[in-house]
């Protein structure tokens, strides 16, 4: 393992084993059709909490309980880690804290208080939010719960890997390639410790917006790169202006390529993975789905290709009218066919 | 194996390996506490074709062609039979001819023709349909495929009960209860003659809705009861106006119970599935679901329930608007929690 010590993975996965679920790698023939070749999908949007953040945040606190450090716990976010936290804070017994700024998604702060977390809202805004964290922190004794800068998080993102490895083994897979969304940087930096360990042939590479390419100018650069304000891609989990320190080391040295991809892919990306994969993946989710649409991923036939879908976590209903376009585009392509249609 | 002869399991599941997807049998624990139970979800919206038609089609066209009949097949429905039909149809390399009306669903039209399925369309009408249907299979000396009404459809169907069965002994879970969506009978009765043949202690339950009650009224009655005209259920692959005769034999002989929900619940259903467990379930594979939601299943809780989500094949973003209320009501009822929402 290399030097941000993410520990080891055995370990880690013996922490979680039965906390959290081994998300199936699942393969449709109908997704391949429209991809024009065989994907393999990881689908995260299954696992508890409805994204893979459960595996980093269940790992955190349960080993911030092994070292005895039983704090509650606080955590600065709009989004995915913010549910993540809240059930693995749950389960675990500790007490948490979320500040969440007004005005962000209103299922995911309905979910965090259906999980029993004090939601901090009033008064908060995207850009006091940290100074806000920061005060409770000191007032209430509290634990700072990274979202992906925080090795023993990485570390649990680390599972995923491990997971796609063996599951394609299981199928006589070898994997060639793993696609994964980027955006602080958490997720890839685990999935890439993995497979080096447990498949150093294969291939890691990112995937961004390309409105939020802020890890693909990293490594152009070899160094960490920020965009110059929040981004607003549809793929709202990789919104990040760039990344997290712990994760720029492991991405630096394991990742070779990070993609990015137009909004216009992403939305068609999410629409084939709901209407052929049956999958209501987040359109940061289907940021590997995209790359693929968008054929920016060379491939020889007879390799395994996993796309991570990340998550789930997306209101299904308000973000449907943004798809229809996608919709209409198969209807049309369809009614242009070269099949009778007449008795 | 009872009278209607669907032949041998493990022959149909030989036929069949590799050429259908091993669902998997899923669970979510977001899901389970909207429903205040535990629940599998064995999840056929993954499979191929969108739906366990497929396993059906295929077991009768691969069957049939062992038998040495390779005439071209035709199938009379606007649904999705016809695209698992077509999908088996080009699989095994026999000509497909699909009666769908005009104004049927149009991406199912669409997607049986991208399989490459003749689809005969203008001039038919629901009314019609049959008469154009035999028509065409005098005329082509075309093999009619049935829905349901096929021993050989009905033992692809059953796979879907082998599946589950040892999906659960793999996790050391023992079904006591199986919940089927019920349109024409050929699932269930599938289903119930595979959990009789392994895992004889389980019950079978059906589900259909209560404006399309026809099995209910028949299992009831002791006989074939028909509604009075074709039913127009959200839940839309259960709108058959009665059960087939040869599922009925089945059904008669092993299924306890057939529940019927309403139509409020199968929405609220759909949502549940969209939103907590991320399948893109049509809403007849919310049946289950929706009989578990109106509390019509008693359970012990160490026993093990499993709910079939039959497809996933609906236009999602057409149906999106019809589930907004329940997105609506879960966030009223988040809004009044209990949890601190001040700094």
């Amino acid at each position: 393992m290399v030097s941000i010590g993410v520990g080891d993975l055995d370990k880690v996965t013996g922490r979680l084993a039965g906390r959290i679920a081994k998300t199936p790698l699942l393969s449709s023939p109908s997704l391949d059709d429209v991809l024009g070749t065989r994907v393999l999908l990881k689908a995260e949007c299954f696992q508890r909490s409805g994204c893979f953040k459960m595996r980093g945040a269940l790992n955190a606190l349960l080993a911030g309980l092994e070292r005895g450090d039983d704090r509650g716990v606080l955590a600065i976010t709009t989004g995915n880690h913010a549910l993540a936290v809240a059930l693995a804070a749950r389960e675990t017994g500790v007490p948490a804290t979320l500040v969440m700024p007004q005005g962000g998604p209103p299922l995911k702060r309905a979910a965090a208080r259906q999980s029993g977390a004090a939601v901090v809202t009033d008064g908060v805004t995207p850009k006091n939010r940290e100074e806000v964290g920061y005060a409770l922190l000191e007032e209430r004794g509290l634990r700072w719960l990274h979202p992906f800068n925080d090795p023993d998080v990485i570390a649990g993102q680390a599972t995923v890997g491990l997971e796609i490895v063996e599951q394609a083994a299981v199928h006589s897979e070898r994997i060639d390639t793993v696609l994964v969304p980027v955006g602080g940087g958490g997720l890839i930096a685990g999935i890439s410790e993995a497979v080096a360990a447990r498949a150093p042939h294969a291939r890691v590479i990112g995937v961004q917006p390309e409105t939020a390419d802020h890890a693909a100018r990293s490594l152009r650069a070899g160094e960490v790169i920020s965009v110059a304000s929040r981004p607003t891609s549809i793929a709202d989990a990789a919104n990040h202006v760039e990344l997290g320190e712990l994760p720029w080391r492991v991405i630096s040295e394991r990742v070779s390529e990070i993609l990015t991809v137009s909004e216009e892919s992403i939305a068609k990306a999410t629409w084939a993975l709901w209407h052929h994969a049956k999958m209501l993946a987040e359109p940061t989710a289907a940021l590997p789905v995209a790359a693929v649409l968008e054929r920016r991923v060379d491939l020889a036939s007879d390799k395994a290709l996993a796309c991570v879908i990340s998550g789930g976590n997306v209101d299904a209903i308000a973000l449907a009218p943004r798809l229809e376009r996608w919709r209409d585009g198969e209807l049309a392509a369809s009614a242009a066919d070269r099949y009778s249609s007449t008795a």
